[in-house]
């Protein structure tokens, strides 16, 4: 068993559904935090859990530079290495070896790059990403692609796409040879009757599906800003039946209205009845257009990256708690969260913590973000399951989260 | 009502009893976290709780720089600021005055001192220093003492301790005048009432002592490494009558026989119906050691400090998580250790976290290391409790935990 994706809900081009995976139930529109090397920053696994979780993403550029797939594999995989029995997504490692490492070299074979911490030099390749990605043993993993630089010309857009088009085909071929070997399916149940030293509570003896489980595979629909090239690489990437469909190459830095267009010139051309990820979106008011689009999956780093920058999420729009005029604030952040955050500490408070450069400012502003982040979605969910999505889309849209908060 | 101290059982010196102040009971003998500036660094409140933390510890120097006892007293007071509903103890400021800032002038009325943080300058006085910890709302106070510093010869440490002992004198007469303006005191049910613009629970609406509660203010034994100046400091601070008695001092770099010979010269001048506090200590074997010397208190940065550094305590001695030996190693942190990063994460996750320099490395090994100290302190006075302290007492020296871990 790999993926199963039933839709339980439209209105519009918005859709509710239910995905399970080996470790469990993803409801959609689903955001997943971004847990770059084993750990979503800050933040311990079992407040992600409290805070209703559901998939998290890890990025398999890190994680194969620190601490290494193969000893993420002989630890039995990330679930067990980081101890997350939810379901998990990897990325292919391509956003970041264009963006992060230095002196690449690209061929048709693959990237050569150079390690952002001590500047080792490595290859990455579809192949090469499919054997990093079982190791690590996501439930969900990406085709290696090439994520197109922004601005490019039609003609560069389009070599691009098809050097990712034969990548997707050539992940497909290695991960449909090499899928039974996820390190969470090999576990017999002996090894773990002998495995008594430590105390731990191995998630795989959890969940009778991962016997028989496979992890999926997602083809990346790119084309630059081009919708004709998206459409194409849509249909092409479909040809291949994937379990689910990607949209990369998106904020790389174009105006926002540009991401709208290209989304909304790809989704048409992927299949209904599988899900749907946008690739490293977005802002609160973004995530709720982009469910409008059609959308079912979302990650970005924003919540968590704006947090430890004291940068909070709030139901007025955004608020920085550096401001000296929350010095003597009483009030939570935002007076209709329920976090556990809100629910205890005050503006003053969080404040001061941020002003002192204390570690519990950046555990607590990630966990109210990604609580106001992960309640957004769930509040999307529902309106779209009563048949209340227009009339939330609107009045969320009115809101300009994305203006200061003026309280 | 301010202290009321009862002792349960005894042990040759080492005792256990119980500590009732206006933000609820302490069981001693008892170790107290250090939340510098408002928060025991990294560890969230409800985590401190579940760790089963009963009293914690401020520093009135941090605090009364950043964010400032004005702000804080506005704010009704450090438990309130916090969202910290326990008991509290803070420091005078004397230590930290002595030990962090620059260009300190000391005369009779007290010490010019300049910031660490921004060079400003500022003057404390034990009058000055009640009126900061009054305004910061502990449930225990220190009174304003000079910490001798390590080495000073017999005359140099009588004269300190005879500034010591008028400083006592002059602390105790403002405390006396102005404990009534403590803030959470003050706070009457009308105010709570109108405030109900925050979700915020209030502690001092949940526990009525507090209406007519007051802080305890402590004395402080100082005499330096001389056995005799100790004799007469205690007997010199008992006759001036203060609740509880804390002896100073120590830990400033002598040997540690010498500092167990200046307790046990100390302990005995000091009343049986007291609670006893030794300020700034120690190791986990040593805080076992303090107890067998009669000790009810003690507080020290090592567990939360050695944590950042990657060090941790165990039943087996230190580890240091940094080492390559646990790449691979699926043991908790201490096969004997039930807290919730021992129940959840293996040694090989944790060096991971230290290694890529994540916060939640931070998080998790300060919560294990104190988890460790309160466990320990818990089994000190439950082995006094049933007469069992002395064959606890040497098994756990024969352990010599201070050596590193051989597991």
């Amino acid at each position: 068993m790999s993926l199963n994706f039933q839709l339980e809900a439209q209105e519009g081009l918005a859709r509710a559904g239910r995905m399970v995976l080996p470790h469990g139930l993803v409801e959609t529109p689903v955001f997943m935090p971004v847990g770059t090397v084993a750990t979503v920053k800050a933040v311990p696994q079992d407040v992600l859990e409290e805070l209703g979780a559901q998939i998290i993403l890890g990025n398999t550029y890190h994680l194969y530079l620190r601490p290494g797939y193969e000893q993420v594999r002989i630890l039995g995989g990330l679930h067990r290495f980081m101890s997350w029995d939810r379901p998990m997504l990897t990325d292919s490692g391509g956003f970041q070896v264009f963006s992060l490492s230095d002196l690449r070299k690209l061929t048709e074979d693959g990237v050569t790059f150079r390690s952002h911490l001590d500047g080792s030099s490595h290859f990455f390749s579809p192949e090469r990403s499919m054997e990093i990605q079982i190791a690590l043993g996501a439930d969900i993993i990406m085709a290696f692609d090439e994520c197109t630089e922004h601005p490019a010309e039609r003609s560069r857009a389009k070599q691009s796409m098809e050097l990712t088009l034969r990548w997707a085909s050539r992940s497909k071929t290695y991960f449909e040879e090499h899928k039974a070997e996820v390190p969470w399916r090999k576990v017999s149940s002996f090894e773990f009757q002998v495995s008594t030293e430590s105390k731990h509570c191995h998630p795989e003896t959890r969940n009778p599906k991962l016997e028989t489980g496979v992890q999926s595979l997602f083809g990346i629909v790119q084309g630059g800003m081009y919708p004709d090239l998206r459409k194409e690489c849509a249909e092409r990437l479909v040809e291949m039946n994937f379990p689910g469909y990607a949209i990369g190459g998106l904020s790389v830095g174009e105006p926002r209205d540009l991401t709208y267009e290209v989304v909304n010139a790809t989704v048409p051309h992927l299949p209904q009845n599988k899900p749907r990820y946008l690739m490293g979106v977005g802002t609160p008011d973004e995530i709720v257009e982009y469910v409008a689009q059609g959308v079912d999956m979302m990650d970005c780093v924003l919540p968590t990256r704006a947090a430890r920058h004291g940068l909070l999420f709030t139901s007025h729009g955004k608020l920085n708690i550096k401001g000296a005029r929350y010095a003597l604030d009483e009030g939570p952040i935002d007076p209709n969260c329920g976090c556990k955050v809100c629910s205890r500490y005050s503006r003053a408070y969080l404040r001061h913590l941020y002003a002192a450069n204390e570690l519990l400012a950046q555990v607590l502003n990630t966990i109210h973000n990604l609580a106001f982040y992960l309640d957004t979605m769930r509040a999307v969910r529902q309106s779209i399951l009563l048949g209340d999505f227009s009339r939330f889309h609107s009045e969320f849209r009115s809101r300009g989260l994305n203006s200061p908060a003026h309280t």
